[in-house]
Order: C-alpha cells, then structure tokens, then sequence
C-alpha cells in the first residue's frame, strides 16, 4: 500500500527523491535544462533589445481536481498568464511542489502530467523544480508554487498605469466560471449545469495583441478578487476613473443564477483564463476582433471606458440606469481559489 | 487580539491584502519594479552575451525561528545560492507565501525583515510576489518559495557534471550545522554548546572564483541530503569517482558529538551555507586562498579528490585507513530541515 502514497523520503533530497525526479518528473517535463540535473537551469537567451518578465504565483485550491482542471494545469496557465500580462512571450517556468505526505501517487502523477500538457499547449519548458513533502496534517495535499519568466519585446510597454480617459475595456469571455466551479465542487454543490473553470493558457491571444498595431495600454487577468477588484487596481496605478455597464458583462446565465442564490456578487469572483485590456477607442474594435479569433476569446466584449472623473474608482452602471461604486473587495469570501 | 494575527483575508487579493502588501512588504522590500504592482517584474537586463541562470526552492522549515536564522533569510540565501552554484551573479528574486491563518503578524515581520536583510546582504532585490492564506490547520505557520535569476558571464560554464579525475575538491567550511541546529531546536535538546545555522549568501565567494583565473569545473551547495548526497549527484553527473578523506572533513567539535549521540552521519546533515568546488590540481591551493578570504570561507579546506576509478561512486576514507562507500541519503532522517 505505502508504495502508492507518497512519502517523506521522497522529499529528503536523497536515493528516493532522485528516482522519482528520474522516473516520473523528468520524462513529464522533458527538456535538456532540466536534464543537467544541476541547482538552476542555465538558459541561452537573446532579449534582442527587449526587457525581462518575471512572476510568481503559489496554488493552494482546495480541491486539487475540479470540473475542467485541477491545480497543475492552473498552476502552469497562472504563471504563464502572469508573465504575459506585462505584455512578454513567456518562455519557461520553475516548479516548486509542496506535498503532504500521503498524497495519492496517481494523484501526483495526473497533476504533473497535467503540468506537462498545459506547458506543451503554452509552448513553455519547465526547467527547474523543488519538491518539499512535510508530514501528514501540515499541509493539505499539495500546494504549487510557479514562476516564470519572458521576455517583452523591444517597444513594448503595458502596465497597470496605462489606463487613460477615452479607453474601452475589453473582457475576454464570460466571468466568475472558475470561483464558481471551485466553490461548487468543494461545497458538494449539485446545479444542473456544466460549468467549468475557464483556466487556459492566454499568450497567443496577448502576443496577438502585442504584434498588432493596437496600442495597448493596459492588460490584466482578473483572478483572486475578480474583475471588480483588478479594475480598481488599475484605477489606482493609472489615476483615471473607470465606468463599466452591468448590461455589457458578458455571465453565462448558470453562473448568474448560482451568485443569487448564494449572495456572491460575480464581479469579485476568481477567472483563470481571462483577460482584460484597456486600448484606445479608435483601437477598440480591432482589438476586440484580434481577441475574438483566439481560441480563449470568442465571447469577447468592450464593458466600460476609463474617464476623467473620480481618478482610482469604479463606478457600475446597472440594468435599470442606476450608479454604484464597485470597491475592492473586501473580506474573503472564497478562500483557496487558486 | 485578531488583528495581531493573520487572516484569511490577507491572502484574498482585495482590501487587506493590498494593505498588507503597501504597509508592509513594500516598504521593506522597496524596490522600482515591486513598486509597479503589476502581475510580474519588468527588468532591463544586459546580458553582455551571458547567459540566465533561474532556479526555484520552497522552504518549510520546522521550527521557523532557530538560532542563527529564521525561515526568511535561510529563502533568500537558498536561492542567492543555487542561483550563485550555476556560475552566475543573483540579481533578482521572488517571494511566494503561503501563511496558515493565525499567523502572529509580528512573526510574519520578523520574517520579512529577514527576507530584507538578507536581499540587502547579497545585493539582490526581491522584485515580485504573491501571498496566499490557508485556514487553520491547513500549512503550518508559514512555507516560503523562493525563485532567483541570475546571469552567467559569458564564457564560464560549470555545472554539476564538470568534474575530472585528478580535481581537487573542496568544501568551504564546517559541515553539519544547520541541520544539527533545526533537529536541536526542533527536539528541544538543550546542549551545551552554541551551534547556529550557517545560513548565508555565498555568491561574493563565488564570483571572487569566477572571476579568477582559477579553472572552477563544478559547484554545488550540499543543502538536503548533505555532502554525502551531493558528492554522489555529481559523482552519477560526470561519470566520475570521488574519494574524500575522513580525517580532511572540517566538522565541529560539538556538532560531531550530537551527531554521536543521536546516531546521525554528518555527511547526510544539510547544510546552507556551504559550497563544494571542485578545480583541477593545479588551480586547487589558489581556489582555497581564494574561498577563505570570503567572510563566509575561513574555514575551507580541501577534503578529496576525483579518480578515475568506480565511475559514480563515491568512497570515503576514513579516520584508520579504512574504506568505505559513501552512498545516496536513503529514508529521511530528518524532514522538513530547510
């Protein structure tokens, strides 16, 4: 039976460790980086006159597996995410596990084969990794730690300050799929629906974006707090004031519908695979259809502009021609999301 | 009394968590590229037809306090030094959290003051991050990623499968001590003595050999696992035999005499910070000169060799002229040591 669990010694960094860096990890995450085996991974690289993104991000979403993914492919699509967002081609990340002892080795095994798909279809190496195991009861099953690093080409300059009055913003796709689906499935929560996480790799789209001649003025994922926390983020960085409409947010209905029943407000719920960009109107349209071709972006949609009232606040437009104030969120209501 | 500690809420990405981040950790890490805020660092590096050096470590120590250190400086130094062990120069890092609820915040402030000073000491900035909150009983207390990246001068190159037969090897100073130091402060054992970790940034030493004209073929820090394992690694790396003498091994008084008390080998206790390197004869009594001049080195010495004999093995000869295999670290004598 212990064969199928894993143990601390596959965490001591000896005989035990080595095999299962040798016979699961590195076939999985094949690449002669991480083959020398040596403390770091030594990368060639040319920045041709570009600068250097890096980002990190740590997964601890409870539960490990949940309709559509499960923490190692979101681990990879955070990171990837995060680094495109500054507006670079990711290129490789690290991967630093964190594992309780007695975690299904079949369970370890799916999220690192998880991990290896969701950097092929990234098209990024994993190159350098850790593996820490600390005994039963200190941690609860596996937590991920992933950063990455790209490089922005040479030019390029988006940011969170980028906002200016007269942007549109566009959102990538319907929001709140993935808090809902993490909320759903570790509540037991039946909804006849299908509703799934929306974790997915957004780079093409970014690069796309990036290589257009839209001038971009901001990108941003808008993961833990939701679209109304990342939009106050900007608003702060960039000093403007930014008005969305209620009636242009694109939320599938099931997604709508669980919010009211469970008084969750979907604008402060958790997306994995979306972004959002602030461009110039004249620019506007275009981005938009550039963000519509991508595989991640077809429910697209411009939700709001950046204005020059209020600097660093939201302001919603609802249904019925009403104004309130969308705040960072406040309290945590969903708490290991990601 | 729930304001001295953390909460969920810390980790929720909105109001708090911001608040956290610009009372607490920016003025600590104050740096340009943290100041952003955005998903990642944004860098201007030149390379000067270098190459990048990244690696990652998590850190989950147990107890997080303990003489000489705390969980913060030994990240920093862990990943200054695998950083470092590539050849390379360690410029900037990040930082993951991830905090069990409950956390004392004045705890959580000594420990980002360790991460500060430590970044300080060896003159890397910590550049970007990301803070999670688990509930009670879900971490404990505190586990800390660490990712670094660094930048290998053009035309060096070690790396763990550079060793040749007839290299010297030599280890930069006691060994044993920090895992001596966490398996004491851990159990309680009160000895008379004052061992403390020897956590600390080793990259001054290593760029002083880099750029010698000393022909430096490997180096690598002998954390988890102990020499005893790193010797081995390097040993299966290069296809090479290594033969250290027992009566060359630099330990402490003290430390030998615990590790006779309890039963350990203090070639598998971990260390961090020590390097082993390993430079053809020729090269070997300047690589020394060199090493103990480093605040950190004054106590190198040179403990082997490597043969052309038993291709991957490594022998140890001891103390009556005796031989014996040294082998991997099997089963883990001591988790959750770094």
């Amino acid at each position: 039976m212990s064969e199928d669990k894993v143990l601390l010694d596959h965490g001591s960094g000896g005989k035990v460790s080595h095999a299962m860096f040798s016979d699961l990890i590195l076939p999985l995450f094949n690449n002669p980086e991480l083959a020398k085996q040596d403390d770091g991974a030594v990368m060639d690289l040319d920045l041709k006159g570009g600068r250097l993104a890096f980002s990190t991000d740590s997964y601890v979403v409870d539960p490990i597996f949940f309709p559509g993914g499960n923490i190692g492919d979101l681990a990879v699509n955070g990171t990837v995410n995060d680094v495109s967002m500054c507006g670079a081609v990711p290129l490789c990340i690290s991967v630093g596990l964190i594992i309780e002892e007695g975690l299904a080795q079949k369970d370890l095994k799916l999220i690192l084969e998880s991990m290896a798909g969701a950097a092929k279809k990234a098209g990024v190496k994993i190159v350098t990794g850790d593996t820490k195991v600390v005994p039963r009861g200190k941690a609860d099953k596996i937590f991920i730690n992933t950063s990455g690093i790209g490089v922005i080409p040479a030019g390029k300059d988006v940011g969170g300050s980028g906002a200016r009055p007269g942007d549109c913003i566009i959102v990538s796709g319907f929001i709140a799929d993935h808090g809902i689906t993490i909320l759903s499935t570790r509540e037991g929560l039946k909804f006849d629906s299908d509703i799934r996480t929306d974790s997915a790799p957004l780079n093409k789209m970014v690069q796309s974006l990036i290589h257009s001649d839209c001038d971009i003025h901001v990108l941003r994922d808008p993961t833990r707090g939701g679209l109304g926390t990342t939009l106050n983020e900007i608003a702060a960085q960039s000093g403007a004031g930014i008005l969305i409409k209620e009636s242009a947010l694109p939320i599938r209905g099931a997604v709508q519908g669980i919010c009211e029943l469970l008084g969750f407000d979907p604008l402060y719920i958790a997306n994995e695979g979306k972004l959002i960009a602030f461009v110039p109107e004249q620019d506007a349209d275009k981005a938009l259809e550039i963000i519509k071709q991508d595989e991640f972006g077809h429910d697209a949609k411009i939700i709001g502009r950046v204005t020059d009232q209020d600097p660093g606040k939201v302001f919603l437009e609802t249904g019925i021609g009403g104004m309130r104030m969308v705040d960072m969120l406040t309290g945590e209501q969903l708490p290991r999301i990601c």
